[in-house]
């Protein structure tokens, strides 16, 4: 079989197994998409690489990003409205964010809250405010993407949209929500009879003589096994962190970098669609997490490799990694002083400053950041904190304080953890569109092998929000699809 | 015609014109590439989508980078490498240009010169080292990628390597080495016997059941041409900057940017060639030409929205702008004072402040920049440039001047002109891969329809080299490749 090309059904001898619905990953994506076909009555069968399901999603924190108004947010005593939360999105996931997308998942966010309940997602009625990236508490709710910072204090009213799912080993070490929604995610698809495969990895999409893809070449343990979807295939196989070769043709700033994912992030399932004729988009995005406890950040100064500020260091943490990794060459330190790291020590963790010193000079020679340069940033900061405002970036009054000797740094050149989110072209039903933007029949993908909600810009739990609202939307496409396998079933 | 699939040659009821080889676009990559098929003996088909030749070569200045000793640089008394000239281009252009096509150009970067001089291009023996752009007189040789400014001065010795061909109507208004060029090779391509027929617009590609390209539909005045190549055909339309869709999907940061470019670079041969399942890489790049004159942008200070320098000024333009564009949002302001303003009288051109001011603050007022950043900007400026020392960015001591009042600037958010480095993958003899880096058999391109020397970075010439250079290689390719269109034969 020829590697580098679709498989025509007209050369597939024998269907192993037929079903109404393919789903190609069960990450919180491909979960959704199984568990909405499954509902509307079609025959599913869901395609796992690895030996169980979760993928990235189950090592994720577990942050949602739902608003409008959710139970939650009531409990919790915040008003919100789709439209605040998609000015929000707009600005915050952009530029060049699918605005269409934005609104159905705002409008529909309340509601999807209430399908994730209804799955059995525990949420606890409780905000989280301390600054750390995830609740350390079975706590639900918590600012995830730098609503309460500039510039986006400014673009709508900031209202807490993270949602985190309650789970009983949340720790310092972090929520473990991701690894409970999957969970519970997981047990409702088997619960509804979905059927999972794992172990199973998908190598090509099967096209029939008119271009319809009308089902997979999956290799489990060795063997080929060709399988038929008579409604559709849905992609939902994550993004393409853990392909060097593709990063470099597409990412480049990502090459090299710490990963944030599974390994099956490989990309070769979104080659395969490719390579049916699926168009993508903005295949340079990523996120870039930075890796430093927030309550270390939010009170810092950050700088390049200039000495030079570049962010309001209260920014959340994947804009300052985005800002830090793709437009500082990753080249960014992180200084404080003693007071910060002390008032800090109950949220930090167990960071350590790289470099100590009494007096600016000496931090500069320890970091071998430009000493002049240095002084002055640290002296306008100063003045800028005394004076309340920080002309530069906005950063907030209540995380703005002067740095006095003895300073600390903590070198953060290797403190990005990355993710892609370029990926296929799809519409807001999932279905994969073409490079003329038509769609593929019987093609549809979600969750990070899409370009989706997280456009280029990044907050945490839009993946995850993403994932599984786009996921429900493809998986109700395809369950509702007029079944057009008569080519396959034809042949034999 | 389903618009969204490339044409199976089954389809074709006949053929109006067959061929060995067809060129699409006659820039310098299809001229090149004509030229040389027809050298090698092939029979020529140039098709242009506008009513004459010369494409976006024709609009540019006609800096073709080259060296490793060319005889211009000897003349000029110059000494080079093909090796210290790779370390340039392979920092310059990056990261993760190909470096084995950076290796053969430098390696015949020579012989190619003399190719040039063979086809008729004229190069005058002079160095034009006045702080401009291009040459304003028809001088041949310049430094046209900050080859002697940090950071690539540390990188590789630093040598002039644009060579422009001698123009006698060069004037401040720009060489006009672009048209000549073009002049002279669509001369030589029609000696040769290439046939060109303008007015004709590739629609799309033509392909045989096993997946071989083997002519192309185009329109001409409204009627679709079927014409085949019997040994290939060679892609050479130029980028995608006129394509406001294509740029969305693909390098948002280029969208509503001032084009630089004709506007038959629509990207829609390169979409074709993406339909026929060719693969793309780093669809992101671009370039962003800073248009300031030089003699004003070196010894002034720029600076971006929070008042901050970012680069070093002496930086050659094309960097400038990648930078101010793709990392400063393209907020960037030149600012300046009478002394360099009245120095640079002779290469300034036309250009005035927007704003002029007695006092620092007076000039953040009227720029709106923040004005404690601002005044410490200017006065750390200052103080490295009594130094003798520019600490963050290593700009030439013969560049730095303290600034006195009165002071000026200019509003430089709109002076970046743009056009796309990504697209095509090709090999280093112009065939085109797929998705799994497999030729696609009978397709060949060239130029910036594909991603070529100019990978992520860009130097001045560097456009025009690659694509006249690697034109040859691509048109060379095709017209020794095997005749492969019985299919096509067959069937009619």
């Amino acid at each position: 079989m020829n590697n580098s090309a679709a498989v025509k059904s007209s050369e597939v001898k024998s269907w192993d197994r037929q079903v109404d619905v393919i789903v190609v990953g069960c990450g919180a994506a491909g979960v959704s998409a199984a568990i909405e076909a499954r509902t509307a009555g079609a025959e599913v069968l869901a395609l796992e690489a690895a030996g169980g399901p979760g993928g990235t999603s189950a090592m994720s924190g577990g942050l949602i990003y739902l608003g409008g108004g959710t139970d939650l947010q009531t409990a919790c005593g915040f008003e919100d409205s789709p439209e605040e939360m998609a000015r929000f999105l707009i600005a915050a996931c952009g530029p060049h964010v699918d605005e269409e997308k934005v609104r159905l998942y705002c409008e529909g966010s309340v509601a999807h809250y209430d399908w994730l309940v209804e799955c059995g997602v525990p949420f606890k009625p409780a905000f989280w405010q301390a600054p750390t990236a995830e609740p350390w508490t079975d706590d639900g709710l918590m600012f995830s993407g730098g609503e309460d910072a500039a510039p986006y204090d400014a673009v709508a009213v900031p209202v807490p949209r993270g949602h985190c799912p309650a789970s009983p080993t949340a720790s310092r070490h972090g929520s473990a929500g991701g690894l409970l929604l999957m969970d519970v995610l997981s047990r409702r698809a088997a619960e509804l009879g979905v059927e999972q495969s794992n172990n199973t990895r998908v190598r090509h999409l099967v096209i029939d003589d008119r271009g319809t893809v009308v089902g997979v070449v999956a290799r489990r343990f060795g063997e080929d096994r060709y399988l038929a979807a008579r409604r559709g295939v849905v992609l939902a196989a994550g993004g393409f962190i853990y392909n060097e070769h593709m990063l470099a043709d597409h990412a480049p700033a990502l090459v090299g970098t710490d990963k944030l994912g599974v390994e099956e992030n490989d990309g070769s399932v979104l080659r395969a669609a490719m390579v049916a004729g699926a168009a993508t988009v903005r295949m340079n995005a990523g996120e870039a997490a930075f890796s430093l406890p927030p309550a270390l950040v939010k009170p810092g100064l950050l700088v390049n490799s200039a000495a030079q500020r570049f962010i309001n260091e209260d920014s959340y943490l994947g804009r300052v990694g985005q800002h830090g990794l793709f437009r500082q060459d990753g080249r960014v330190w992180l200084i404080f002083d003693e007071r910060i790291f002390d008032s800090a020590e109950e949220f930090r963790g167990p960071v350590q400053p790289d470099h100590v010193a009494e007096t600016v000079e000496e931090l500069a020679a320890e970091t071998g950041l430009p000493p002049d340069a240095l002084a002055e940033t640290v002296a306008a900061y100063n003045r800028a904190a005394e004076a309340g405002h920080d002309e530069l970036y906005g950063k907030a009054v209540r995380w703005l304080g002067p740095l006095r000797p003895p300073f600390a740094a903590i070198d953060a050149r290797r403190r990005f953890r990355t993710f892609t989110l370029g990926g296929l072209k799809t519409t807001v039903d999932g279905e994969v569109l073409d490079h003329h933007d038509v769609p593929v029949p019987g093609l549809y993908a979600a969750g990070r092998i899409t370009s989706g909600i997280p456009a280029t810009g990044y907050v945490s739990g839009a993946s995850l929000g993403d994932c599984t609202f786009f996921g429900r939307r493809a998986g109700a496409a395809a369950a509702h699809a007029r079944p057009q396998i008569q080519s396959a079933e034809e042949s034999h």
